[in-house]
């Protein structure tokens, strides 16, 4: 039991927000992560091809995914952390504003590096995540 | 115009802003606080009534307002403010996190308090926000 | 009390309509204005710019913000407006249908013109709006 | 040539309308019809459950559904009508204020009647919009 | 009633289907077929024009209504038909997947022919869906 | 190369794909597992409670999250799986139709257990996807 409060220092805080929460629990940095990964794509192929159709659809479609990463971003940010984990990792606020931020960028730019930067940013979102969540469930790793 | 300046410290910040910025830089907090006003009225109206299926309604057309609350707060507070605006009011990472939990807590709630709770805390932000456009548009007050 | 009937000729009405109506009662014309300063702006900046990725990404931002336009302004026609608004105001189903049809407008021209159109039709909208209820809230004019 | 005018009296008005208007022409009243028929059916399945997780479920999907009756029949009111259309019926805008009036009343209802009265408006508003249009198209009819 | 039976073979199919389907029944691929007829009159109209604003526009607007008809062909393909239906009509799963391919091809290219192509595959559905239905509703052939 | 291609006989499938594929070619089953997840943990957490006004918010937010699941699910069928992956693999489409008539099973039941069978259909198509592609990446494992 200590062993695993040991590897997951939340477990208490995460057994009081049970009880105030009303919903279902279940966050995923992974919806951000796959969203951005389109984001980055999709420029990428716009970047390399010379049809002015496609790159028109790419433009839209980019857009739509880097507003897809930003949603699933504000929501693990307002509901998923809580004001200890805020304690643990100060930087939270900052590092949610800039990845969202970056989502913007990504729909400003036609660059694929802006894709890379949110990725990036995702990822280090996504360690602190599941440092607090005690490691990845078995359908992910497995 | 050093007193336009005076009136408005983020004149310059946003001028830059607008360099980079590839949208249309209208932004204004009456989008959430006329959602949270539903949020509060529908509150009010469900506790005032004993009609089952009326309270029903309320609670999923509450949930829906209390969303768009919640999105407007959002892109105000990744898409409008800009880091000088964040050294003048060091407070407005957590304000956003405290106002965007709120629209959750109103979810949760059937309780009208936590609608006015919402309202309270976009009020606080809106007077930010005007402070850092040197005041309302004419439309509004006039 | 006669005085503010005086100032408010449609308090009585709305009283009624407050009966059967199920739900929050909260209308505010500021949101089509909003959405509409947006189809101004986003025309605006895509004339004044020769990049074309921007004035694509103009294109089908814009017609999202006019598309919202309308909506809001179909909802107050629909949802807020009842018999006696239309009786006094004979020409509200002309306004309200010219307003939805200026949002289609914008959509289909580049012109920033037909933003301020679409501006006017929402103001004079508004106008009548703000009579029927006595004024505006303070948290607008404050 | 003069029989087809005299079937469709708006032909020429189409013709003038198909050169300023940018977009694909189609409109059918039947996606207002379908969804209005969901309206009807899902008041009907309600009223005969007793079963109190069928009828919460049956009174948020009734929302739904009478929500998209209203925005197609928004959308014909707007995009498809013409000045011409106005002056040779001239009660369309009165019928359709009461057809989309009468969406919010289903959603307000739990009485299949509710759901019955949107279908009889919508009757009447498809009854003038084929006459607009010459008739149905094979399709429909084969 | 035999009668009756025999021009629906599936109408004993449907009764039992009202016992465990929660709710309202109402199916038409009318709702894919009308999203269809944009897609393919939006490339059309395109394909005839020289305006590249308009040609943009046309782009994600057909992007938009193939979206629809795509998602109303899924509804069909899960929601309403069953096991039995499948079991008569065993071209059904790949119908639908060329269909739904088909939506997503109408996307990817801005020749008519794919609007085309995708017609005639809701066509083929529709004439199944009809005759597991046992004919169309008054409201569509009347 | 070869011991590659061992581990993915479908490599080069996916390259020909990736010629007429205009999008990003990013699919994930983690989109539809995240979300059947919630529906799962929403129905354990409404069966746990008494609360009505709990139930009641777990009701339609069971609904969205199972809606959502049935999307994801439909994408990866649709965009994602070619005929080359229905000939190795022939229960793909019953399996898919099944999976998504689940999402459906879970809107319309309050138990759990319909949640856990959602989740069990979308494991089976994982297993099948991740062979396709010879492999999870690093981010989801590591």
């Amino acid at each position: 039991m200590r062993l695993l409060q040991a590897l997951n220092p939340f477990r208490d805080i995460e057994t009081v927000a049970a009880h105030c929460d009303l919903m279902c629990g279940v966050y995923n940095p992974a919806q951000a992560r796959i969203e951005a990964e389109s984001v980055h794509e999709i420029a990428k192929k716009a970047q390399d091809s010379d049809d002015p159709y496609f790159k028109q659809r790419a433009t839209f479609l980019k857009e739509e995914r880097a507003e897809l990463a930003k949603h699933h971003l504000w929501v693990l940010w307002t509901d998923y952390f809580k004001p200890p984990h805020v304690e643990e990792y100060p930087q939270l606020h900052d590092l949610f504003w800039r990845a969202t931020k970056a989502c913007g960028d990504a729909k400003k730019s036609a660059d694929p590096a802006d894709g890379q930067k949110l990725l990036d940013l995702i990822d280090e979102i996504s360690e602190i995540f599941w440092k607090t969540k005690g490691g990845k469930p078995d359908w992910m790793t497995g």
